[in-house]
Parts: structure tokens; C-alpha cells; sequence
């Protein structure tokens, strides 16, 4: 992660130009550098964007649609399996809007809102729907592990199954949100000591 | 959280010396500042592990204790209840490990294991056992409002409120050691970029 600190005098072309150039020409080439690393920090941040979205939409989809006919057992029915859709389908919600704002900050090189509010909108959410999630996803379990020995799995084993592939599948998403809170979080630190999204 | 920066050319005492003795000024004056932050900083993870340590190891205490007679339910014969218990014993061990460290570096201000190890194992470590205590409480929570309507906490009421009291401390011990993991990654990104604890 950490990179080399850049010497302050570079030797680049123009190495001879007149010393009150020197600074100018270091910042130039750093913003160059910050530039690139900015955009393959924003490039993994919307591709993490887009695997959370697509794992928690895929859970909450498995999740509300786990009813087995009018005298099966439904996930309504259980109030663990409905805060796994719920925490999900926020989730899925939340992602696909930051999934936005990350396309618009490639192709416009700023942040959708003021980068003060954007950046700390980002991280806190992150964390907290982060720990939702697994709080959701723990719930979920222990409920799933109740429920195998118990009579609803014993008359439809199909609800089991479906209910531990939305499990599974909002651990996948959780894994992608939570690494996305990392990278938040290191841009909301890189603005609070730099002033920059990004390290110079 | 954020402080100005400080201007360059700060004016202070001994402002008249020569130029090339500007920079060491400057450098004292800002290093001055860090040590009084970086002292209240170390003083309030101090205090987040301290309390997460307390939390903690009475939330294990009260799961660990939570058999009510040989005909009565144990905590033992239920799988959320022992993970709820290995979360919190390890979460207060870690903690008490860190009250250490912490005590450690504020009295020789310095880290007790080299400096990049100890933020990289903090930080990584405080993210781990958060997700970890957040999922052992909500298994915890499903369990306990799955056995409220069943046989169990009809027969052992106070089995289940000692169960639910475990739950409450271990969500508190919770909060302390997500603010302390808030903490230490702020710590591990500014020694990221600025290759201190503390910005300068």
C-alpha cells in the first residue's frame, strides 16, 4: 500500500530549468501521479460498489422469494429472515446510488456532492450498513441453524436451502461493503490531513 | 477533528533568526503540537479499551455462568449462546492485551512492538474482533427472541434474562471497540501517508 516517498528534487527533463521553476514542476508531475492513483482508487471503489450491489440484491431477492405455497412456511414468518431482506435490500439500495456517484466521479473527476459531505456521507454509511449487514447476516444464521433440526426444515427442506443461499449470498456482499468501508475510510482520513481525497 | 494548518512561516520567538533555521523552528513547534495530541489520543483509546475490556469480560462472565440447575437449560447446550461467550472471553483478552500497549505508550511514548507492526495489528485486529462481537451479539439476540415464546424461558425465565443482560453488555462492549477500530485506522493512514501516528 505504501508508496515510496517521492524526492523532492526529482530528476526529470528538464532538470536545468531555473531553480523558482522547481517547485512548480514538482507539484505538476505529483498531481500527475495523484491523478492516476486517484483514478485507479476510484476504479476499485466501483467495482466493489457494484459486487456489494449485486450480491445483496441477489440475497434479497432470494430472501422474498422464499414461500413455499399456502401451507408451507414463509419468511415473514420469521422476524430474522425479515431483517436479512430488509438489511439486504438497504443495502442493495445504498449501493447502487454509490455505484452511481463513483461513475459520475470517473467521468466527471468530482465528487456528485460537496467532497467534504460526499466523503463522509460514504465512510459513515459504510460502516454502519457494514455492521448491519453482518448483524443481519448472524441473525439469519442462528436462526438457520435453529431451524435444522426443527420440523419446518423436516417439511420443506427447499426453504432451508433458499434461506442459506441468501445467507451465503449476503456474506459475499458484506466481504465487498466492508472493503469498501476501508477504502472510505482512508480517503476520509487522506481529506482530513491533506485536504485532498487523495494522498499528494 | 480537523485542525488548520498550520501557516509556514508561523511567527514565534526567535522569528528573527536566519532563514536556514526556519525550517528546524517550524518542525519543533509542529512536533510540539503532535506529542499534546497524540497524548489525548493515546489517553482516549485508553479509556475505549479499558471500557471495551470491562463490557466485554462481564458479558462472558454473565454467559459463562448462565446454568440454572442439572434439570434447568445451560448455555452450553446452545450453539449461539457459546459463540456469544468465545466472542466476548476473546474480545476482553484482546482488550486487556491493548490496555497494556496503551499504558505502555503513554508512558514511554512509544509503541510497544515496532511501530508499523503494532498499527497494522491494532487496526486489523480491532476491525476483525468488531465484526466478530457485532455477529456473536445478533446470533445472541436471534436466539434469545426465538427462545422467548418456547418452553425454555417458561420454564427458566431467569435462564433467558441473564441470557439477554450477556447480549445487552457484550452490544456496549460493541460500541467501545468499534470507536477504538475508528481510532487505530485513523492511526494506520496517517503513518500511511505521513509516516507518523499523529499528523504533523
Amino acid at each position: 500500500m505504501r508508496s515510496p516517498p517521492l524526492p523532492y528534487h526529482s530528476p526529470r527533463n528538464g532538470d536545468a530549468t531555473p531553480p523558482h521553476h522547481h517547485h512548480h514542476h514538482h507539484r505538476q508531475y505529483q498531481s500527475t501521479v495523484s491523478v492516476q492513483k486517484l483514478r485507479r482508487f476510484n476504479w476499485l471503489i466501483l467495482v466493489l460498489r457494484l459486487a456489494a450491489f449485486c450480491f445483496s440484491l441477489a440475497s434479497s431477492i432470494f430472501s422474498a422469494t422464499n414461500s413455499r405455497g399456502p401451507s408451507a412456511p414463509h419468511w415473514y414468518d420469521f422476524e430474522a429472515l425479515r431483517y436479512l431482506f430488509a438489511a439486504n435490500a438497504m443495502v442493495a439500495l445504498y449501493s447502487l446510488l454509490e455505484t452511481a456517484a463513483s461513475v459520475w466521479e470517473i467521468l466527471k473527476n468530482a465528487t456528485l456532492f460537496p467532497e467534504t459531505f460526499q466523503l463522509w456521507f460514504d465512510f459513515s454509511h459504510d460502516q454502519v450498513f457494514a455492521y448491519i449487514l453482518m448483524s443481519a447476516e448472524s441473525a439469519g444464521t442462528a436462526l438457520a441453524r435453529t431451524l435444522k433440526g426443527s420440523a419446518t426444515c423436516a417439511a420443506s427442506s427447499a426453504f432451508c436451502i433458499q434461506s442459506d443461499i441468501a445467507i451465503a449470498l449476503g456474506f459475499a456482499g458484506f466481504l465487498f461493503l466492508a472493503f469498501s468501508s476501508l477504502l472510505s475510510g482512508f480517503r476520509v482520513v487522506c481529506f482530513l490531513i491533506s485536504g485532498s481525497r487523495f494522498p499528494h
